[in-house]
């Protein structure tokens, strides 16, 4: 079932990628291809965020006057250092999470939502810089894939893997005609070139390294 | 040489992950790996910028208060409909490049390049849904590819492909193992699936039919 009101968490040192590019690839769903009519960039307060690398953002919405939302999408980025012990974010995904169809995460918003308790005997993934950290964690089963649904929960690798998540996702809840309609609006489809050495980097995630 | 002041311009209607997409690269490599120091993020007037989905972001500096620029990147989005008539923006573009040693545009950004008289006899490309309108204006060659140089100016196809052309201008300018680090750094190896029948659709760019 599609949902009808899409939030998209923001705090300070949320990464800019990570949330844009889904909400780029939500947004063309929403407007030109039926997908969610609400779509809400939520913030603990109604007051300009600083991101990780430098942009400041508007919020919609604060949590005070944010409504019960159908998904919610939780990016990552330096932030989420601090906000894993921001109980009041916290208490809000888990508050959100509790009546909505699917949770997200991009990057290190895993260590978010294992905060809120969401990834317990769940498989998810995280930033490959993040994987070490996410297997210390209890109850999560730490995979290293682009992305991956358990149930209700999906959790993407870092900043970039939130779009291909969201296509899949909106393939999953909407068919893949609608998806391939968002993906060409939006022209997305990356040239593939791999630079450098790095995807043979041993703490390249195993979907990097197969690639 | 490795641009020290790079701006990516802002306006009414701009598409959110046009510059974002670019942003991150540039300021994953402005932070990890000896990219250009000062990265702006500039719009004519110091004031919330609503962009074509609906992100308000807030600008670093304005038009009157922006240094020289060694680089420009100029997003599309809808908002170009009206900013190619906008003649304070349109002469900014023309005075920037003017001293710049690249000028780059992302999805209909190509239009604003127009404007103000960068594509005079070069290659560039848009977003696939404004080649024919591009294909209209004097002077300027269009190419179906996902992005493309000519001299200092580069342009690329639509939304997502500034990040591709980001990094490309990155391998360029710092070395493939530099680019490697940023693509690294955002986890940006795309799982390259393409959803439904557009890709084979008449209108669909010649890189994306022979992909």
């Amino acid at each position: 079932m599609s949902p009808r009101r899409f939030g998209i968490l923001l705090f300070p040192g949320a990464e800019e990628l990570d949330f844009v590019g889904p909400w780029e690839m939500l947004r063309m769903w929403s407007l030109y291809a039926g997908g969610p009519p609400e779509c809400l960039l939520v913030a603990q307060q109604d007051a300009p965020v600083e991101c990780a690398k430098g942009m400041r953002v508007l919020p919609q919405c604060d949590f005070a006057t944010c409504p019960p939302l159908d998904a919610l999408l939780v990016p990552g980025g330096q932030g989420t250092r601090t906000e894993v012990d921001n109980p009041v974010l916290v208490d809000f995904v888990r508050r959100q999470a509790a009546q909505a169809q699917v949770v997200m995460s991009v990057c290190t918003g895993s260590l978010v939502l294992h905060a809120a308790g969401l990834l317990q005997g769940r498989r998810a993934t995280t930033h490959w810089g993040m994987l070490p950290r996410l297997r210390t964690l209890p109850g999560v089963q730490v995979v290293e894939e682009r992305f991956v649904q358990d149930g209700p929960v999906w959790s993407s690798a870092g900043v970039s893997a939130g779009i291909d998540m969201m296509l899949a996702y909106i393939a999953q809840v909407a068919g893949a005609d609608t998806a391939g309609q968002v993906q060409f609006a939006s022209e997305y489809y990356p040239d593939g070139i791999r630079y450098g050495e790095q995807p043979r980097d041993p703490r390249a995630p195993a979907y990097v390294r197969a690639g």
